[in-house]
Order: structure tokens, then sequence, then C-alpha cells
């Protein structure tokens, strides 16, 4: 056990604080972590503010890791002192099942462990990564390539991975029209991906205010949703959408931007039920879907990829005092596009 | 041209009479069917009744054709006089978009040509199965196999290639389970391909009455949609769904029966937008999706599949004179499991 500096709420909706908090012994398989960096993604609020259910408390959030390999354990053999490593949406899993032995281990039929706001197969609470060190199996690390920044690697690991493990599994690439709903932390990494996949990618926001930013990022086309011509003009277009909003569109008007057997992928989602009519999916074959972070493997695939074509989030790097402000101008969208806490200020 | 003895709607929602249409004298590709056997379907009765929009009248339904080739134009290769031939819900299509191409007539980017209620190439109405004959350009017809009698083949031009063509395009076969939700003139025959496609069958249907049907048919299990307890019983269990109902179901209760990265397809639509919570998607990468009939070689590849394993409609023949009564019966449910005219009554 040691003892860690750490931002934790105390309560739910409480502002965040430092505290310290307790980090297990190095296992045999544990590697233990220096944090450099952690991004701030919008599901650590929603979970502070007990918006997806009850949750614990104290909670420390951060599952956009990025940091350094400083102790391994006795039967490590993936990762050695010095290297550069990243943690993601959860830090175990059953190992077992169908998903986990397909290397699905983000759809376990167990349920994974979640980094933060769960308990672990030793019946303690985790705690993410706002905080100064981790302990991590080594199974449930990824390697940063030294050619990404540990800073603008961070926010990969939750929104890098959660854009590319669709965009791929739904096969976008040369050739392929995709657009991407929303220009936010998860939408501009959206972006990026998706051009370095070869397709032509148009960007669908409410408004034209990001636009300079979404022609910067690689988009061939930026267009309003909030100008109905934007639904005429794009009709039949779009061999995959991919939605990163949570607000509630009108989803039977976006299945009309598809062409025959295209995709309607959610990776943001409304809390309330949508309304959709069947007949726009049944006459071209369409689908509506969803998609979840992604594997470890495919968590590395991404970081390669990204190594690969140069590829970082746009982040804003902040002080850990300024954790609250962040959170505050995360839920008025005033980022571009993903707070990063440097955590040699915890 | 020539006159042919027709069953016609003379306007929208006017019971059905015998009355005498044109048919096309026949051209090069073309080939001359006696028909001997005409499927109703239900949508039939929507086109009668413009619950679809604006319909041509008089109008002559039907798209579930089997019969018999009595005479073939100068330039047809395919068919001879004798052949035993179906014609299903299209009778032309562009021939050249990538739908055409691909085998995908059903999705023809420039809309194909309706067997009924629509207007061909030439500017002509077309008029549907239940009559003595119909002349079709030799690629728009498919060979029946000899050991399909054509009274049980006739539904499958409809009800059957509707139902194969989702279970073939998401893989189902031998170790996968499948629900098939109804068991009417759809539903019946999803349950036959599905079993003799090798998968574990399951029928939803609303209530038992007709358990010992589905059970006959070859279903593995069969559970009514009115018992919350199905729901419980058979969460996360399927891969594949097929909905054959236009009821508006809850769809996010069924979307729980699938297994992570299961795919609910729906093939009968409820006319007004449905509700759906989006969350059941995104946490195990599900999809809702929709499937229209099917193409040309696939529908030919679906006879052949069907007279392989010796699958027929389960069928009540009737005489000409009784399909109006046949409508009435067909909107409340009375039918096990399809109509088909004997058109020598005509």
């Amino acid at each position: 056990m040691s003892t860690v500096a750490a931002y934790a709420a105390p309560a739910p909706k409480a502002p965040l604080e430092r505290t310290t908090i307790e980090r297990r012994a190095v296992g045999a398989h544990d590697v233990l972590i220096d944090i450099k960096f952690a991004g701030i993604c919008h599901s650590d609020i929603h979970q502070v503010n007990e918006g997806w259910g009850e949750a614990i408390f104290p909670m420390v959030p951060g599952h956009e890791i990025a940091g350094v390999v400083t102790e391994v354990g006795s039967g490590v053999t993936r990762y050695a002192v010095g290297d550069r490593v990243g943690v993601g949406c959860f830090v175990d899993s059953c190992r077992e099942c169908d998903y986990c032995l397909r290397g699905l281990e983000q759809y376990c039929a167990k349920g994974n462990v979640q980094t933060y706001n769960a308990v672990d197969h030793n019946g303690d609470v985790t705690y993410g990564g706002y905080s100064k060190q981790i302990v991590v199996d080594e199974n449930y690390a990824v390697r940063i390539p030294d050619s990404l920044p540990l800073d603008v690697a961070a926010p990969l690991l939750c929104a890098g991975i959660t854009l590319y493990s669709p965009l791929k599994h739904w096969n976008v690439g040369p050739g392929k029209k995709v657009a991407i709903v929303g220009l936010g932390g998860l939408g501009h990494m959206g972006v990026k991906i998706a051009v370095a996949l070869g397709a032509e990618v148009t960007v669908l926001s409410q408004s034209l205010r990001k636009k300079d930013d979404g022609l910067k990022l690689g988009a061939h086309d930026y267009r309003a949703t909030n100008d109905p011509a934007t639904f005429a003009e794009l009709a039949g277009k779009f061999d995959v959408i991919v939605s990163t909003v949570s607000a509630p569109l009108d989803f039977s008007a976006y299945i009309g931007l598809l062409r025959t057997e295209g995709a309607l992928v959610n990776v943001g989602a409304p809390e309330e039920p949508v309304s959709l009519n069947l007949f726009s999916l049944i006459v071209q074959r369409k689908t509506l879907a969803g998609s979840m972070i992604g594997g470890i493997a495919e968590t590395q695939e991404m970081l390669d990829f990204c190594a690969e074509h140069g590829l970082g989030a746009e982040i804003e790097l902040i002080d850990a005092d300024q954790i609250n402000t962040a959170y505050d101008r995360v839920l008025s969208s005033d980022v571009r596009y993903r707070f990063v806490i440097d955590t040699a200020t915890i």
C-alpha cells in the first residue's frame, strides 16, 4: 500500500478537492505508473453528479491516463521501468468470457472493472487518473509510442478509442464517406482518425461556429444541422455516420443522410428515449447501432495508428486547481477540445 | 397486346372484382407466364386501401406469383416454354446502379418497377398476379425447382425472400440463436428457413395460441410476449431477432433479448415512429436494422434452398371469388398462414 495525492469529489455534485488515497501494493502482475497527464471526460462529470445512478464517494475520476512505469511486479513481462503507458476506462475484466477471449473486454459478459467508481475483484474501490500514481495489472495497460507526447496522448485512451473502434468496425477507409456529428472531445478525434483512415469526412454540427477548426482538423466539409438545407443536400450521401452528441437528435432525418446499407452509430446518447421511423431503416437495409470504447488490443492498435499518423488530441492543459472550472466549461461546451490535467500540479 | 382476366380493385378501398386487363406483347427479352397461383400479401391490402399513399386504380394486386412459361421472346436465353417460374415484388430496375450490379435490385438507386401499382419504363401501369397471365422480362423471373409445388412456392416470392435475405445477411446458421417475432405469413417462413439454416429458433408471439403450430414448423421454443417473464428469462439470448410485426413493440425490451453484438432486424414496421433507448444499443454494440425482400439472384438462391430442404409455405388455397373475404381474414390475423389464389378460378 502507498499513499498517493489525488483530486476527489467527496460527495455527489461536490467540487473536487485535493486529498490522498491508498494504492494497493504492486502485485506480481502489476505495474506502478507515475501518472503524468489525465484527461477530463464528460463522463467524469456525469459520474460525480450521479447522472448515471448512485456512485461511490469519495470519487477520484479520470480514465484518460498517460504516464511512465516506475515499478513492475515479479511476473510482469510486457513492461519495464521507464516505459510510457496509458490506462483507459477499465482496469480488469473476467478474462474468460467469449468477449474477453476475443479482445472485446469492453463488452465483458461479467462486466469489467471500471477505472474509477467501481469495486475491483479484491473488493477494493477503484480510483482514477486525477492522482499522482496508479497500480494496474499489466494486461490492462497499453504502450504509448515514443513519438506521441503524453499530454495529447492521454485523451486517446477514451475519446480516441471511442471513435476509432466504430470507424474500424464499420469499415471506414478510402472511398468511404463519413459524417461525424458534433465537434467536441469525441468528435474532433473522430475527424482526425477518419481522415487518417482515408475517408471523405464531413462534420455535422449545430452551427458553423467551429467550421474553421473542423477544416483545419482535416474535415473535407462542414455543415450546420440548424440549416434544413443540410439534410436535403446531403441526403443519401454517407456510408457511416458517427454521432458523438447526447442531445436528442431527429434520428430519422440523420438516417436519411445514409446511403443504402449505411450505418448510424451512436457513441454519445441522449438519456431520454428517442423517436424513430423504422421504415427509414427497412427500405434501404440501413442500421442504427451503438458502440462503446474498445478492447485492450484495439486500444493499442489505435495508439500505434495515431503515432504513425501523428495524431493527438487538441488539448487545453490545466493545473489541478482548475478542475472545477474546467467542469463548468465542459458543461457549457467551452473547450477546444479536451482538458488535460498536468498531474505534477496535484 | 393481349386481354387477360384479372381481379382488380376499381377504386381505393373498394372490393376486388373480376375484370380484364391488357398485357403487353411479348418482347424480345420477355416471357409470357400462365399464372397458376398468386399469394395474398398484407401489403396488397395496404395498397388497395392507400395505406401507403396514393395508388393507381384499377389495381390488380399480387406479387407472389407462380406459373409456367408459355411463350418466350426471340432473345430469351434463360427460360423455355414449359419452365416453372415465379415473379416477386418487382419486374424491372435500372440495371446499372451499384445495387443492381451487385444483385441488390430491391435497393435499386433509381427505384425498381413494382409488380403492380407502378409505372414501368415504357410508361405503362403494372398489374400483378391476381390474373391469368403476365409478361415479364426474363431477368426478373426466377426458376421454381421441380420439387416445389407451385401453390406453396408462390408465397416464397415475397414472404420467403423477405425472411431469407436478412437471415442470410446477418449470418444465421448452426450455433446461432434466432428469434422470430410474430407467427404469420412472414414469421412462419422465418421459422422454417431459420431452422433449415441450422439455427436454434424461438418464436416470440403475443400469446401461446399458435404454439403447437410453431413447434410443428420446427421452432425449438415458443414464448408469449404478453408474459413479462419471457423478457427476463430470455435476456441476452439471441444473436438475431427478426421482427415481422407491424405493431409498435417495446423495442428497448426486445433489444434486451439480444446478446452483445446482436441485431434486431425489422421486416415489418409500425407506421408510427417508435421509441427507443439508445443506451441499449451502445453498451453492447447492438444494432437495430431493417431489411426489404431480396434481389433476383438471392430469390433464386432462396427457392433452391427451399427446394433442397422441402420448404413451402403453409397455405389456404382459395378461389378468386373469396379474395375479399380473405382480405378481411388477413386483417383479423385469421389465416394459417398464407392465402393463395387458384387463378384457374379467375
